[in-house]
């Protein structure tokens, strides 16, 4: 084509035989273009259009010498901005074309071609800024782990000291038998340094630090999950609930056999019928008065004993949780220590142990169903710290009422609602860390001209892994926070404690869940390779928001203690008075329901930790105070009460979720607040306003449904998490390396 | 107690002991009450705080006589509603008592006691509506399944028929191997029964019928996924490639041992460093003129060809994926026949294979990684559709950008992007059949007095279960839409067809991993057993969001091609342009977000379909305007398009989202329409009415912030989803029977 005019048409001709998209229609459009031009010779127009005939396309040469051109003019004229203005040029700035600029722009339009982004195609280097993104600290990470761990941090590296020996290497079998084999020969490890009794007391070779226990469970979770649980089984669960379900006369009989492993046993409460209400199980313990002994026995097979750990294999004991039936009155559920096995592994008679089999993760832990056929155990075998039968036979209890004493013998149990939320947590930052760190080593696609970008890098990829890792943070410092009440509680504090417990579990796990199918997602084929950890920590963590009760039953807990809290506030429940519990006092309600307050956007106050405390404290107030409502007009409008806190499930879910979700930003500023490096403090803030603006964010239906803030704030939100996301990333990894994870313990291929 | 005065304290005194929830402080105000009251004598008072002893707490005994006493009054006046009513009945209308009836009441708040909450607990029979929902059908499930089936409903019996053979009894071994074997074998099962080479043209054996192919794949993911995946490997993938890449020659030499499984073989693009950015290959086919051969390597070890299914075992060949270099020159990605192994299965000179090992899931399909170094083949092995070399050695196609022939290529395979999402939605299908059927036989809790209550009765399992029962229905009938519109292609419609494919393929199955994972959860500890098959088809199709494609990045491209039909209708994109384009006129502009629209909430508006489509469409087009003037913005303002694309990177998921799920709600409604039956058309109208509305509720923030919906509605709308949830309820197990899953696929225990 050496005609200048002819050669003002090189870049559209290029277009639209090297664009991918275009298809027959954008031919069409182009050929009618030139026809329609009346200062194109009959003769130009044809040549042209030859140029678009399907069946004779031009030749690659052709193509590259096309491309060729185009490149030539754009290095010497680097700030061309249109393919029109490289038509012109490429014309020689013939004035025909340059007459039809206009027309030039209106066919690139009807292309749907963008002249910046061809020209971008062209380019031989890029200077893309999302490409220079790249991983650095502005803080030591070693200051932020010494926070994290907090006065734990002794015993946590002796465990992790001890989970790092080759010994731990992590088994690859997948034969069931010889991985349960390889947990109890860890566990026992284990229990040989002293870990399992921890939290027993002293007088039976145990180290009375509870906090210690929790610490020791919270960072096994950064190893195999099947061995924190047969752990958990064996000194937490089984363990336990001697401990706090007995007296002396069974702390001495059995503590350190159990701290040493010595004495292997499960703790058999769930049935096949009733495993969120476990109240209502049907194993019976029959009192005999002559032979002073209990008979326990499994009325029907749905009332078995279901999903016991340390059963199908190792257990030797276990405490059996079991209707009393004195002569013929039911005195409710109490707990019995029954011998399953003897010491030679051996069933006894009237015991019936079935295998659960294969499960969807932790099959390193034995799980099984008992069952028993009028199995006659010793009178001193009830585990009598809240009930007990006196000499004459009769039941005696400080509790006078069963339902009462049930939950009361839970409550002392409810220190597994901590152990597994924290555990659930570390499995979360083993799970960030691994993805975070692939991400910021795999590169995929990139600049036109430039090499290729790491996948942290994309906006999208930041915003499916960052809040998440913000969240991780917060609920670190929550979870310190729960096991703190937990361990300085006093009797009036329970049923707060108890429901922060459940809640917290829920929260926590429901996260993990979240983070890690996340995690997979992020790092594709990759984490689909059971190599790489993502499998096992899943379907490892996967039943967390089952066991230790049910995720969707605890939160409704939650918010009945939330609701039962309110009334005694607010019993008349009266508009004003409602309003008040809202805003605190009149005054704020007046100042944070206004249109500058609802509509306020600027950087300082989204950032400001005081407007958040507040939107997280008016939602938790705001959904409790119309869940009361609504019960009450439902209650009052004759519904029964079953039927009207059914109707209403949804909206307790809420309740819960607002309760938790400001606890959880409460805790994660008070403790940036105790922080005295001023590094690690500042990178913490930034964690801090991305857990606290992207939890709005996520509510932010809610809010704009109930006035709080208005649609230019929420966008207005949106995009300072985008802002935060980008601003974090660079940090990210050190972010996750404070987490000081063995790399033995993380161990995936993707992360190093 | 006989006093009578004293007698009307017995209600709170039983309560205080029996209530799990109170403590201390609840002891503290029931004392302050009595000393407070001035009508009682000193001496009453100081009996009645000897009832309320910490330590000396009353004996189970007259626990159980104070609880007698309130039933026996209450089963007198059933009309009582609160516990001071209770008490005045009690002290036999004492005069003071009803004097006090306020102060009782206040005490009642102070406690937190809800009157008929309590009253509730007393009550021996109980009236909820919540415990009387169950089961039954308003439809001919036969009649749905028939319509779900359709044309080919035929070939679904047949293979429905195949699979439920003993044969086909699932594998239970952990042992890799023998799944591996096991898969095999049953793919020979298929292969003999002509539905592996269904869609090969008949002159090789084949049935030519691409819509029974699809079918297939789909029927057979109600049983083994690894079966499925193998299945699709062999037949679609290296079977289609040859087809779709190849000519005459090559159908001649392969397709018939490819169809009887004579030949097995492998699909080798993807490669450790280029999984998403699989243009960036680096695999290299060298031409030698001498000797008209091809030598096929692998430069470095990342750039090896990897997750290769059939690799690990069992393919013999394999179409290989590779940079042509002729020359100097390199011609960019096209596609080659590599033999792999001999028939002896002894894995050829220069070739070296690793197993992927083990899994999340899947396991009974054997991926593996596969190098060259420098592997000979000769010239016809290049399948040589789209691009060939000539005699002379040179490189000749009908396409001459590299790039575009790339994409032209890809184009033919977009098959497999049905296959995954069909697959998908079977899978879910599955899913929601077991927890269905589970949760309509499962109880657990119940109102007092009454029996435990199926759990999908409980309004929040429905809201878990019902709202993806409908989204499973409704993707049923988008994808049958993508099937059709893949058949019926034309050229100009590639583009569009590809997107939609894409598009659909992260719809479902994103869809089925959200939708197994609350089957997971709503089905508690029995869900974890892998008995119940939620554990394999959870993890087997975990890695569904991510091969033909990982999710986000088609969403990107599916974005990319609606913003590239946005430009070609709107490229100048002026204020009045977008206006018109996303209320179709000014019209229907002013209607639409008229007050009076916005806050329409009669539940006749609620569920018109009218209103549905509209909605989806505006959000549809509103997205789209509103990120390509935003992308518009940043690109004028100086930022490269590569950046600009990253900024908006979350908005183009929206942009796609929002595209899909018009799609889908209006092939639900076209579908409905061609219904006959009046049952089955009435169910689906409910059904689909759940869709539409949960959608809405899914994504009220958006239209809150846009101002398309006010507060009133979008509450009104959520009011509705839990009224659809407890409509539909009693027929949800009638709905996952239509969709006639075999007994023996669906096998999980608590499913029957």
């Amino acid at each position: 084509m050496e005609n200048s005019t002819l050669k003002a048409f090189i870049p559209l001709f290029y277009l639209v035989w090297s664009d991918d998209l275009l298809t027959e229609k954008e031919f069409s459009t182009l050929k009618n273009f030139i026809t329609s031009q009346s200062w194109l010779s009959k003769k130009d127009q044809e040549l042209m259009l030859s140029k678009l005939d399907a069946k004779n396309p031009p030749s690659r040469v052709v193509l590259n010498s096309w491309k060729a051109e185009i490149e030539a003019v754009l290095s010497l004229n680097p700030t061309v901005k249109s393919t029109s203005e490289i038509a012109i040029l490429l014309s020689d700035n013939n004035q025909a074309i340059k007459n039809n600029h206009i027309e030039f722009l209106k066919l690139e339009n009807d292309l749907g071609f963008s002249g910046d982004e061809i020209i971008a195609d062209f380019s031989k280097e890029s200077n893309s800024f999302t490409s220079n993104q790249a991983a650095s600290s502005s803080f030591e990470i070693e200051k932020l782990t010494e926070i994290l761990d907090g006065e734990q941090a002794p015993i946590i590296k002796k465990v992790k000291s001890i989970i790092s020996q080759p010994v731990f290497a992590y088994e690859t079998s997948t034969d069931t038998a010889v991985y349960r084999e390889k947990v109890f020969e860890w566990c026992k490890i284990l229990a040989k340094e002293n870990l399992g009794n921890m939290a027993y007391p002293t007088e039976y070779g145990g180290g009375d630090n509870i906090a210690d226990y929790f610490a020791i469970m919270e960072t096994l979770s950064y190893h195999d999950l099947s061995l924190v649980i047969k752990f958990g089984v064996q000194f937490g669960l089984w363990g336990m609930s001697v401990h706090s379900l007995g007296t002396e006369k069974h702390y001495a009989k059995y503590l350190r056999d159990i701290g040493s492993l010595k004495l292997p046993g499960c703790f058999a409460m769930t049935e096949t019928n009733h495993g969120s209400n476990v109240k209502g199980m049907e194993t019976t313990a029959t009192y005999n008065h002559e032979t002073k002994t209990f008979t326990i026995h499994t009325p029907h097979p749905k009332a078995q004993k279901e999903y016991i750990g340390n059963a199908a294999v190792h257990g030797q004991m276990a405490t059996v949780f079991a209707k009393l039936i004195i002569g013929e009155t039911d005195y409710g559920v109490n707990a019995f220590i029954v011998p399953i096995r003897d010491s030679n592994s051996i069933v006894l008679k009237g015991v019936t142990i079935n295998d659960c089999g294969l499960k969807m993760g932790l099959n390193g832990v034995d799980n099984g169903t008992i069952s028993f056929n009028q199995v006659v155990i010793p009178k001193e075998n009830m585990l009598d710290r809240f009930a007990s039968v006196n000499e004459n036979g009769e039941f005696e209890s400080p509790i006078p009422s069963d339902n009462r004493r049930f939950f009361t013998m839970l409550g002392t149990l409810v220190g597994g609602r901590i152990g597994i939320p924290r555990s659930a947590l570390a499995a979360a930052k083993s799970g960030l860390a691994i993805a975070i760190r692939y991400s910021d080593k795999r590169r995929q696609f990139g600049p036109e001209g430039g090499s290729e970008v790491p996948i942290l890098n994309y906006r999208i990829h930041q915003r499916r892994l960052l809040p998440l890792l913000a969240k991780t943070y917060a609920t670190h410092f929550a979870l310190k926070y729960v096991t703190k009440r937990f361990m300085v509680r006093t009797e009036i504090e329970m049923p707060e404690i108890e429901a922060l417990a459940a809640g917290m579990k829920a929260y926590s796990t429901w996260s993990t869940t979240a983070i890690l199918q996340e995690c997979r997602e992020a790092c594709g084929g990759k984490a689909y390779l059971s190599e790489n950890r993502i499998d096992a920590l899943k379907n490892d963590t996967e039943v967390y928001t089952t066991f230790e009760g049910d995720n969707t039953v605890l939160m409704q807990l939650v918010a009945k203690n939330r609701l039962s809290e309110f009334r005694k506030s607010f019993g008349k429940m009266d508009t004003m008075g409602i309003i008040q519990y809202v805003y605190g006092n009149a005054k704020t309600a007046i100042s944070e329901k206004n249109p500058i307050a609802t509509r306020k956007t600027d950087a300082e106050h989204l950032m400001d930790e005081k407007f958040h405390l507040s939107a997280f404290q008016y939602r938790e107030k705001t959904t409790l105070a119309s869940a009361a409502k609504r019960l009450k007009k439902l209650i009052d409008g004759g519904l029964e009460p079953y039927d009207a806190f059914n109707v209403v499930q949804h909206q307790m879910i809420d309740v819960a979720q607002a309760y938790l979700e400001r606890i959880v930003l409460e805790q994660f500023q008070l403790a940036i607040k105790t922080i005295a490096d001023k590094e690690v403090k500042a990178i913490l803030v930034k964690v801090y306003q991305l857990y606290a603006l992207s939890q709005i964010e996520k509510n932010k239906g809610w809010y704009l449904e109930d006035g709080y803030m208005e649609a230019v704030k929420t966008k207005a939100i949106r995009k300072m998490v985008n802002q935060l996301c980008w601003d974090i990333r660079p940090e990210a990894v050190a972010l996750v390396k404070a987490f000081d994870i063995p790399d033995s313990c993380l161990a995936a291929p993707i992360a190093f």
